[in-house]
C-alpha cells in the first residue's frame, strides 16, 4: 500500500514532529501542501494539547500526526540527584547568565497516557511514538479507527513493531537530528546510516517504510525512494522556515553549522540525541560522574536554557541538527514542499534518461 | 565529466580496494564487468605489489585502481610500548590459541614511498589513497599522466582535496566496513552517514564524487546517483565473492551479522575502522590504559589473528563489515555486476513511472 493512500495524502512526505519546533502553522502548512504535518506534543500539557490539535482543525481538513515520544512515562529513578561537578556547572551557567536558578528535578513532561486518551478522543488520525510502544496502545488506537507509527533505528525493532501491528515504520538513520527512537540495546550500535538501514528495514518488514534522517532536497527524497521507501520524514529541513517555532539563536547557528558540528549525546536530555556540540554539551560530557537519567538531565538545565535563548547565547541551548545540516535553506514550508515536489518529479525522470 | 569517461569505463561502479579482500581475480573480475577494479595494496611488498600488478594485467586490458592508505608513513612514536594489560590480554588469547608470541611491534607496512614508486613505474592508471594525500604526490601522479583519487569524509575534507587537485573524490559515509579516511580533525565528528554526506559534498566541490558506505545493491547505487555521485564504491558487497580473499570464518560471520553488530573501533588497529564487533575487541576497548598508535596496534595482534584465522576463531581476527551487511550475497564478481547493472536500470526507469 502506498502512503498516500494508507494516510489520504499526495505526497509522501511527513513532517518530523519535533516537539518545540513544530508549530501548529507549520504543521498545517505541511499537510495543506499534501504532505503530512507532524506535531511533536511530548511536552504539551493536556490543555495545550487540545489546542494546539484545534488549532490545526482550524486552518486544515487534511490528515496530520501528533507524536508522543512514548506512550508510558519514561523509566526513572525519582530519587536520582545531580552529582557535585554537574551542580557546579549549573551555577557556574547560571552566574554567566545572571539568573538564580534551583534546578527542578522532575519530568517537565505530562502523563502520556492522559495525552494519548486526548489524541484519541480527538480522533487524531495518525498518532506516532519515539521511544517504543506497547501492543495494548496500538491496539487503543487501531479500536478507535486511528492509525500508529513508530520510530525504529535497527531491522530488529522495526521488526518487533511489524509484529505488534503498526501501520507504518519510520527507520530513522543515524544522520537524524533530535532524540535517538532505539528502544532495543545500546544506542551507539544503533546508529546505521539512512542509506544502509532503509533497504534492510524494507526487507524485513511487511508494512510500509518512512525514511528519515539526514534527507534536506529533492535529491534525498528520490534516493530514499529507490531504498525502497514508501515516503520520506524531514525534520532539520524545516527549521529554516519561518513558521517553525525554533529560537533565532538555534537558527542562527544552523545556518553556520557543519554535518561535523552535530554529535549525538546524552549529556543534554539524559537520552542520545543529535544536535549541534556546544560547551554545555562538551563539558557535561566531560565529567567524571554519571549524568542524571532522562529526562531529569534535561530538567537540570531548564532555566540555563532559557535564559540562554533570551540572551542569544548559543553556548547553553539543545540546538538539535541532523548531519544534513549544510543544505537548510530559508524558505517558507509551503515554497520547501513546492520544491521538493517539483524536483523530486524532474529528477526521477533524468535519472531514468540517465540510466 | 562523467566517471565512465574520466576512467574509461562502461559503469561507475567502484570495488573499493579493500587491503586483504581484493585479490587480483576480484579486481579482473569488476573491471572486466565494466566496472572499475581496485587493489588495496597498502600491506603489500614491493615484490608482491609488482606481482599482484602484473597478475590483474594478465588477465585484464582494463583499467583499474591501486590503493595505498597513504602516499606517508604514518607518524607513530616507535617508542610505544603496550601496556601491561594489553599485554595481559595478548598472553591469556595466545594460551586459549595453543600458540606462542612475542608481539612484534614494528609497522607491518611497506614503505609506502616506495610502493608509490612502483605504481607510477608500472603506469597503473588509478591511484588512490584513503587517509590523506599531499599536494607534492597528486602533482607526481599527474606528471606521469595518471589519475589520482582519495577519500573524505567531511564536507572540509573534500574541499581539501578538490584544492589540491585530485580527480574524483570518494565520499566515505559512516556506514563504510573497514578503516575510516578521516584525515583533518577528530574521527567521531566525521562519522556522516552517505545520505547526508554525498550531497553536500557534490555541493562543495567541482570534481565528480563517487559515495561509498553502505551500498549492497542496486538500490543504493540508484539512490547515491539521485543524491548527485557520479557513480559508487563498494566493498562489503563484494565479501561474498568467491574471488574475495578473506577468510572463511569472516564471511561466515558476515551472513550471521546486522548492521548493529558492526562497529567502529580503535582497538584493532590504532586507527578507526569498522568491523564485527567480537571479544578482542570488547575486551580491548574496556582497558583503562592508552591503546597503541597505528599501525603498531595492529602489529601488536598479528600473531592472534593469524592463528585465529586458522583455527576458524570468530573471536580475535579483524573482520571489516560496512552497516549494509544484511544485504551481503553469495554470488561471483561477474553475477553481482551484472545484477547491479541490470537492476539500476530497472529501477531507475521504475521511479520515473512512478513519480
Amino acid at each position: 500500500m502506498t502512503l498516500n493512500s494508507l494516510f489520504n495524502i499526495q505526497h509522501p512526505i511527513l513532517l518530523a514532529p519535533m516537539a518545540g519546533a513544530t508549530t501548529a502553522e507549520l504543521v498545517v502548512a505541511v499537510s495543506e501542501a499534501g504532505g503530512l504535518g507532524g506535531l511533536g506534543a511530548a511536552a504539551l500539557t493536556p490543555e495545550r494539547l487540545r489546542r494546539q490539535i484545534q488549532a490545526i482543525r482550524q486552518q486544515t481538513e487534511k490528515p496530520f500526526n501528533v507524536n508522543l515520544f512514548s506512550p508510558v512515562v519514561q523509566d526513572f529513578d525519582p530519587a536520582a540527584r545531580p552529582g557535585p561537578a554537574a551542580l557546579a556547572l549549573i551555577e557556574q551557567y547560571s552566574r554567566e547568565l545572571g539568573i538564580t536558578t534551583t534546578p527542578v528535578l522532575e519530568s517537565q513532561y505530562p502523563d502520556p497516557g492522559e495525552q494519548l486518551a486526548i489524541l484519541i478522543e480527538e480522533r487524531v488520525p495518525i498518532i506516532s511514538f519515539h521511544f517504543g510502544v506497547e501492543p495494548e496502545h496500538v491496539e487503543a488506537i487501531h479500536d478507535a479507527g486511528l492509525m500508529v507509527l513508530c520510530s525504529a533505528t535497527t531491522v530488529a525493532e522495526a521488526r518487533h513493531l511489524d509484529a505488534i501491528g503498526v501501520d507504518a515504520i519510520i527507520a530513522q538513520g543515524s544522520e537524524a537530528g533530535g532524540h535517538r527512537g532505539t528502544f532495543i540495546g545500546d544506542f551507539r550500535q544503533a546508529l546505521i546510516g539512512t542509506l544502509a538501514l532503509v533497504p534492510q528495514v524494507v526487507d524485513a518488514v511487511s508494512v510500509p517504510v518512512v525514511a528519515a534522517g539526514g534527507i534536506m532536497d529533492a535529491r534525498g527524497i528520490v534516493a530514499c525512494r529507490a531504498l525502497g521507501a514508501a515516503g520520506v520524514q524531514m525534520g532539520t529541513a524545516f527549521l529554516g522556515c519561518p513558521e517553525s517555532g525554533i529560537p533565532r539563536v538555534w537558527q542562527e547557528q544552523l545556518l553556520r553549522s557543519s554535518a561535523d558540528s552535530t554529535g549525538v549525546t546524552t549529556a543534554m536530555s539524559g537520552r542520545p540525541a543529535r544536535g549541534l556540540r556546544n560547551r554545555y554539551i562538551e563539558e557535561m560530557e566531560s565529567l567524571e560522574e554519571p549524568l542524571l537519567p532522562y529526562p531529569l538531565q534535561y530538567a537540570l538545565s531548564a532555566s540555563i536554557r532559557r535564559a540562554a535563548i533570551e540572551q542569544h547565547n548559543p553556548a547553553f541551548p539543545a540546538m538539535w541538527a541532523g548531519q544534513g545540516v549544510e543544505l537548510l535553506q530559508i524558505q517558507s514550508a509551503k515554497a520547501l514542499m513546492d520544491q521538493f515536489i517539483r524536483e523530486s518529479r524532474d529528477l526521477a525522470g533524468q535519472l531514468a534518461r540517465d540510466r
